[in-house]
């Protein structure tokens, strides 16, 4: 993205961390076991408010006054798709902004029909890792479980794709992420070989895209572009002083918690 | 607390952590996804025995033999509610203590409806915050998700008017705690800003609540009060050295671990 | 076991983690909902893929392409039963290596009945503590929850017993450990007291277990001795800077993540 229009997209992203530590927004997460207390805790450090609220019974009522839902289909179940499918519904009805995380979507026949279902409530915005955002768009992927096989820069062209025909931000997260509403385009920068080490960081970031998603309605884009900002920065600066993935798990917690919301600017990892 | 009163239940505090070191009390708890293993961490840090069994099939028959029985609602579904309602029932069958954390109780129709049924089986102990604690007793609570928005202050008179009505102990935490079983009451200090930033904290107390339940059966009021000041003061001890909330919830279980049963009478937090 | 017996089995350890580490296989695990965190971040730091992938609609499929398949019966319930045989049975349909671990399997009727159907599909690997494996074997054992009462030279015989009924590897985690297949026994030292007192420490090895038997086909009992051998030597340089549990879990991974191959030579534990 040229240079011009980084620095206001930056500004944006400052303005956004703002909004979420000032409105502490609730951010209902139907996601995995694996991730619930670490996505958990990263919208805590983030400033926004988690509510882990999955069943049936409850979870379409919740996501009407939500700020924004957050589905992952990580450790999917016939009953968890069955709420999952009522919430995103929920939520478009009541204008209430979700994120779709498609984990490891390809890799049966059970999620690879799931997320047809899902992609059709029309997400806000999408976020994956390489491998999983190459097989939504109907690439071949290297990918088999959850971990990424497939660089960055393979998948961009699928983001554009996923992102125009189905109108929706796609954020695709790696070495260096990308996020793009079709038209628009970014590269963030930041973070650290240590995060693909850590379980649920992913299902994490996603989370925090909720956070931003509820104080940014008008723009997914924007708000996809600050939560990956903020993972960036607070990634690279939580490694700092890791030795190894289970000091950088808590280390990116404070270093989340401890984000000036002007390091969004003055350290902008967008190119 | 008038003084007078408060030394003897100091002494009986740091009387009842000794005895869940030396007995390391059964606790089943059936608890939310997202607290899991955070709360097994800290009964096992406090010298107890945590077992999370929670279906239907077994629950009930492990509430036999278990200690104590902690149930907390924060990801509740219809199967778990209705092996929660046979457990608390087997509980009181057994005379085994149990313990609730009514986990935004207020929220949604379906929470409202359970934690009615469940306040009918009598637990021994109600441990919640502020917002949860006012809903219970039909007051108007300023919250919506997990986290609390009203003062513990502002809760007490709700917790009296329940310990009463319900012939329980209610133990109402924040930045000062309140525990009341509507005769007797106390404050207990200590803790820090940093616990409500850590997800699951409150769920982690309901089931240490649970581990000095056990080793009390005569007395919950004496049992919550004991469990309370342990988290106040390794709540304390933790946060000098925490440099946000991730390094806090790691120091937090250390400092659980490594409580001196007199630190209870010499650093007692009751006032 | 002989010294002579005992140096070739360290090198076929170094050399099994070597192979876990080139080829970083997909471990998929149908594990308790306390671990599951804890597990697959064990499993990453040993330098293998986790995917907890339990429900019935794809846990089968998936067990037809994983490298190994981790059972663990934590937090058991139908529906997880139900996916679990029929995983257990897709994994040996597929020549699939599974590991079995059987918490508390003697805790309750459903425990029981449920333990002895998945032993009927025929484990590669079963792994527990003391109190478990005394009653797997039919003894009497102390324990009633979780946690081991017995010492594990309590539990040697019933290993030996079960390795030979029913042809599999048994690995028996205490203060020493003790493998064996009915055949050849080796014990295995190490570990730190500082392990029992963290939740999910057993699991996460039983699941580090599923990642050597992926890459060691042909021979379960070495991929038991190196999984073991890697925790006792991770535990013990966790143990050294640790404060207490809290701290000991992330250094334990920090631990797994940094160990070099040849320390299963050069501090070799085995006995």
């Amino acid at each position: 993205m040229p240079h011009s229009l980084l620095t206001p997209l930056a500004h944006h992203a400052q303005d956004l961390l703002s909004a979420v530590r000032r409105d502490a927004p609730l951010v209902q997460c139907l996601t995995n076991f694996v991730s619930m207390n670490y996505a958990a805790n990263a919208v805590l450090a983030i400033g926004a408010s988690p509510a882990m609220v999955h069943a049936e019974e409850e979870a379409p009522e919740f996501a009407g006054f939500a700020g924004a839902v957050v589905i992952n289909i990580g450790t999917l179940s016939s009953p968890w798709l069955q709420s999952m499918l009522l919430t995103a519904k929920a939520a478009a009805d009541a204008d209430t902004p979700w994120v779709l995380d498609p984990v490891a979507h390809h890799a049966t026949a059970f999620r690879r029909d799931a997320i047809q279902r899902l992609l059709d409530l029309k997400p806000a915005i999408i976020r994956g890792n390489a491998s999983e955002i190459i097989a939504l768009a109907g690439g071949l992927s290297a990918g088999k479980g959850v971990d990424a096989r497939d660089a960055v820069a393979h998948a961009e062209q699928s983001a554009r794709d996923i992102a125009t025909q189905r109108q929706t931000v796609v954020a695709v997260t790696g070495e260096t992420d990308y996020v793009t509403d079709g038209a628009r385009a970014v590269h963030i920068t930041g973070g650290s070989p240590l995060m693909p080490r850590v379980t649920a960081t992913g299902c994490a970031l996603s989370a925090v895209v909720g956070a931003f998603a509820a104080v940014s309605r008008n723009d997914a884009f924007a708000a996809a572009v600050a939560a990956l900002s903020c993972f960036g920065i607070a990634g690279q600066r939580a490694a700092l002083h890791a030795d190894g993935p289970g000091s950088f798990a808590w280390r990116f917690l404070d270093a989340l918690a401890a984000l000036e919301a002007d390091c969004l600017t003055r350290e902008s990892p967008l190119r």
